[in-house]
Formats: C-alpha cells, structure tokens, sequence
C-alpha cells in the first residue's frame, strides 16, 4: 500500500514513527506492508517510489526542518498539489495544520486527492468545518474512500463506532469534553482553587496550553469538533459558524467552588442535537461519564436502542492519534486489499 | 435478508420487537430488508418463507408461550436442528440461554448453521466458552461470518471496536465490570451501607436478580465475558475453567465503608491480559472509568497507541442487546449484500 504523507509535522511525524514501529505487526496480522512513497511540508517534498526509508525520513525532518533536506531526493518548493497529481498513490494523508479560516492547504490538498482518484485519510478539522458535505460528495462520486477518524477525540474512535458498530442505532445526541487544554486547565482550577490566569500560565509552561491560547480557552477548536460530529455523526450540514459558542475565560474560583458544594464540576462541553450545536461550561455531576480529569476527552452518545454509551480516553498526541489513522488505513485496506 | 431465530424468550424477543420498529429506517438507510423466515423455541417452531408476520409471532409467543402455536403454519415439536438444515437462510441468530456446562443446545445449533453456509450471530456465551476456537475455525474454513458482539457487554460494543477502529492498535489488557447485577448490589451497599443479603433481596424484588443468583454473585457470568473477551481480543484459547474466580458474596458493609474512606469503591471486575484471566472484587477509585452506577457496565482497554480507553453503557437487557445484534446484521449485509 503506497502512501503519501501531506503534512510532517508532528502528527506526521508522529505517524511515520507508529509505521516505522507497527511494520512487523501490520504485515503478520494483516498481510499489509505500507510504503511511504513521498511526504511534503511546507518547504518542500521528497519522493521514491520504491518507498522512502522512514528512519532517514525522520531523521531528516528533525535535524534539518524539513523533508525537502532528504538525501539527494530532496526537492525545495515542490508543492503538494503537484505531488497527488504525479505521484500514483493508493492513500492520500492530509496531515497539515487546521485552519478554520478557509482549510486551505488542506482542502486543495483533499481535493486533489479525491479527484485524481486516492483515498483519503485526515486529521485536518479545517476542510471538515468549511466544506464537510462537499468532501463527502465528492468523494463518492469518485469511488473513492473519505476518512477523518483523527480529527476528533485523537484515540477516541467515535466516528467508526458510530457508522460500524452502532449502525443499526438512531444517534439523538452527542455531548462531549472534546479539548484537553481547557480541561486540564479546568481540572487544576477545581483541584487547587486556583483562577484561570495562573493555571493557564501553568498550563503554557507545561506546553499542554499554547502561545495563543485562544483557539483552546474560546472554545473553538471543541465547537470545530461538534461540527464534525454533526455532521458526521447526525447528518447536519453545518459549518463553524454555526455553532453557538462560550470558551472558559470567565470561569472563576467562585464557579468552581460552587460546583464543587453541589457535587458538581465544571466542563466545556460540546452539544449537538437535531436541534443545536453548541459548546459551553457546563456543570456535569462528579461521577458522571464526562467527569474525565486532566487532557483525557470523553463522549456520551444518546441513541434509540443502546440508550446511553460512554467513551473516553486521549484526544490528542501524536501517537494517540496514530491509533485512529492506523484504524482507518487498515479499514480501507481490508475493503480493497492492497 | 432472510433470518432465522432459535431461541425466543427475552432476547428473542427484543429483537424481533427492535426489526418491527426498525424496518424503515433499515431500508431507508441501508436499503435492507431483514425477513424473519422461522423461529424456533424449545416447544417448536414456525416456518414461512415468504417472511413470517413479526407482530403476529411476538403476539403468539405472548400468548400462547411458544412460537409452535403461531395460527396455522407452528408446528410443535419441530427442531432448531432440523430447521436450520432444511430452511435456506442468510443469517442464523442463535439467542438461545447460555448453558455454561457444555454450551448446548447453542453450540449444535451454531455448527449445524456453519456447516449449512450460514453466518451465524449469537448473543449466547455457552458456545464462547467451551469452543470459541473450533467455532472460529469452522467459519473461517467453511467462510462464513460468526459474530457474537451482543455476548460481552449488551450494548457496550467493544469486540467490534478493537477490531474495527482499533485495528492498528495491540490490546495489552481488558478490566471490565460486565455484570449488571452485582453492580447494582455493590452500588446499593455502597450508598446504604447496608449489608449483601438485604440488598440482594431488594435486587431479587426488582427482578434485577434472578431468583438463584450464583452464577451473577459468584462471579461466573463476569467469567464467561472475560473467556470470550479474552478469546476474541488477545488471543487466548480458553475456556471459563481458565479463569481465576471470586464472587461478591464476601463483601460485607466493613468492606465497603473502608472503601469509602479511602476514596475507592469496591466493584466486581474480570481482568484479561497477557497472564491471566481473573474475576474479583477489586477497589476502584471514585471518579475511575470503571466507576459506573448502577446496572451500568464499563471497560477499559489498555493498548499500545491509543494508551487508555474506556467505554461504559448498559450491559444487558432486550432492546440494548438488539442494538449489538442489528449492528452485527447490518456489518454482514454491507460485507455481503442482500
């Protein structure tokens, strides 16, 4: 199986490192051997279609920053785009950054892909959140596979569960601590009393929060996740605008305090329903499925037939993540063979 | 799709009830239509291949306590065996009582269905623990689906969750509180402090306990799912004499009060790893994946990349165990087609 990897960063890496580990593994269970055939980031893409020797692939981004560096097939300013339309591969990975603002690079890059006929595996909510139904379509009118497990929930694999095991279910409702920034921050402020600004700096320091953490504390990236869920998941046909949206910024001492007296905590939760899509704080009783501590992330789903399900663990990581594109590989390859 | 049921008490039941309510949205969704061409109880059975009348057979099983009284076309007397040999089914549903002694009659009716070409679905445990491995090969060789997602966890989907979404990940341990009724009780005793006896009473009034409740409180019915789970997730080859056992019945109000001060709570957990297969009473943090009230159950997975899932719901009943079983149904329809 011939892929190519759109994005090095750490996710890609990330990815590249799990290949590199799972090789053994994947060829005795499933008789499947992946090949990196190219992998492309900003500065440039390096090429062989005999596989690239992933060790050096590594080695290469982490010492000189960029793919483009590999030895003698590195090629400085040779763009994604030209590498799907030259580069006969059987999965496309779009692994670049999430921009909410308009998906690009991703979107061309998925595109791209689906149009000259790959299957496609993201971890990028930016072209989720801007053109979902879009993707979706295009992608069956090309025959082609569209998967994203890895763009919500990291680990958590609730798009699959949905669409595989619950299939004979009717989804109602999903609810859902979806970013492990704001709920570690929101963890330590429960636990020691602490107000936002002070466990927010821990948080940076720690690097679990960024720079910027606005994308986390606003509530944006969980929003970008109800609208991938809904639409996934509900068949909503919604955007990032459409979420109605409160981050954690005024979440005080005193809020948590009184969580805390009525046995309560507080979490920012995501909701999608026929009716809304929304994230908000919310108090969510101690005990209760979404009461997950630290970065974990959890998910509650109402259903018609299994009422209520649960699941939670790790939604984010590199390698955490490398378990949902893993997932999703070994899907396409199960249904097409090599 | 043409299915036959042996077996129509409960489960049966329930999932005859789920189809009726369901064939819409089947069809709508999956363009599926599921016809129940005969059902078979320990009095009899009733043949139609054109498609039995699913309200007419609930009202007959009702009724009349048996399916062979169904107007006109029951035929006391008829057998599960003899049916599956002469009826051309697409799908068998064995829903018969898990009998853990010798897993019959689950277990003849399940060979008799893979020798005839049939895929097999099963909620029943007594066959998963005395031949999982010869039923596996026996599908395999004779290349049929044999699916038993509905026997660990009601409506916790957990087998087809490793296997799907979790392909690409190496399951290192499974810790699960899959018994639903000692759940109960220790969450009763817990709240109350009352002592076991009283509370199994109060769990017997409420037919949440069954009237001889050995195999729930000693443990074994938590044994069967650590079997098949083992069985199905780490390749084990065992069988329910395999696993080390320890029921609820010593857990005395001492026990659980000193639990409490510590922050724990007492929960009858199976444990199955790469060493061992084992069912007792273990302390369990409050605020733990595994803490679930109630009739609830809960597992977690520990695997190489996606680290820590977890994943809680309800764990038996007729309408969550149908959800388990229609997903079985639609994943060989999808595989297989009408």
């Amino acid at each position: 199986m011939n892929l190519v990897l759109l994005g090095f960063g750490n996710i890609g890496q990330g990815f590249a490192r799990t290949l590199l580990r799972k090789m053994k593994f994947l060829s005795k269970r499933y008789g499947l051997t992946p090949r990196i055939i190219a992998a492309v980031d900003v500065d440039g893409a390096v090429v062989d279609e005999s596989g690239l020797d992933i060790e050096k692939l590594l080695e290469t981004a982490e010492e000189k920053g960029t793919v483009a560096e590999y030895p003698r097939k590195g090629e400085k300013g040779r763009s994604g785009v030209e590498v799907i339309r030259n580069i006969k591969a059987d999965v496309v990975f779009e692994l670049t950054p999430t921009n909410i603002e308009d998906g690009e690079p991703g979107l061309t890059h998925i595109k791209e892909a689906i149009t000259a006929g790959r299957d496609v595996i993201t971890s990028n909510k930016g072209p989720l959140v801007v053109a979902f139904r879009e993707l979706n379509e295009m992608a069956a009118n090309f025959g082609v596979e569209f998967r994203y497990s890895a763009s919500v929930g990291g680990a958590i694999p609730i798009i699959g569960l949905v669409r595989d095991q619950l299939a004979g279910d009717e989804v109602y409702s999903i609810q859902g601590v979806l970013n492990g920034t704001t709920n570690y921050i929101l963890t330590r402020m429960a636990m020691e009393g602490a107000p936002f600004d002070v466990v927010l700096r821990e948080a940076q320091e720690l690097e679990i929060a960024e720079k910027d953490p606005t994308l986390d504390v606003e509530g944006i990236d969980t929003a970008c996740k109800v609208t991938v869920l809904a639409n996934a998941l509900l068949d909503w046909d919604s955007r990032l605008d459409d979420v109605d949206i409160t981050g954690i910024r005024r979440v005080g001492p005193d809020v948590t305090r009184l969580a805390q007296e009525t046995k309560n905590t507080v979490k920012l939760v995501g909701v999608a329903n026929s009716e809304k899509l929304e994230v908000s704080p919310r108090l969510v009783p101690i005990g209760h499925p979404l009461d997950v501590r630290g970065t974990l992330n959890a998910i509650t789903l109402e259903t018609d037939l299994a009422r209520e399900i649960s699941i939670s663990g790790f939604g984010a990581g590199p390698q955490e993540t490398s378990s949902a594109l893993l997932g999703d590989m070994i899907e396409i390859y199960r249904s097409k063979g090599d």
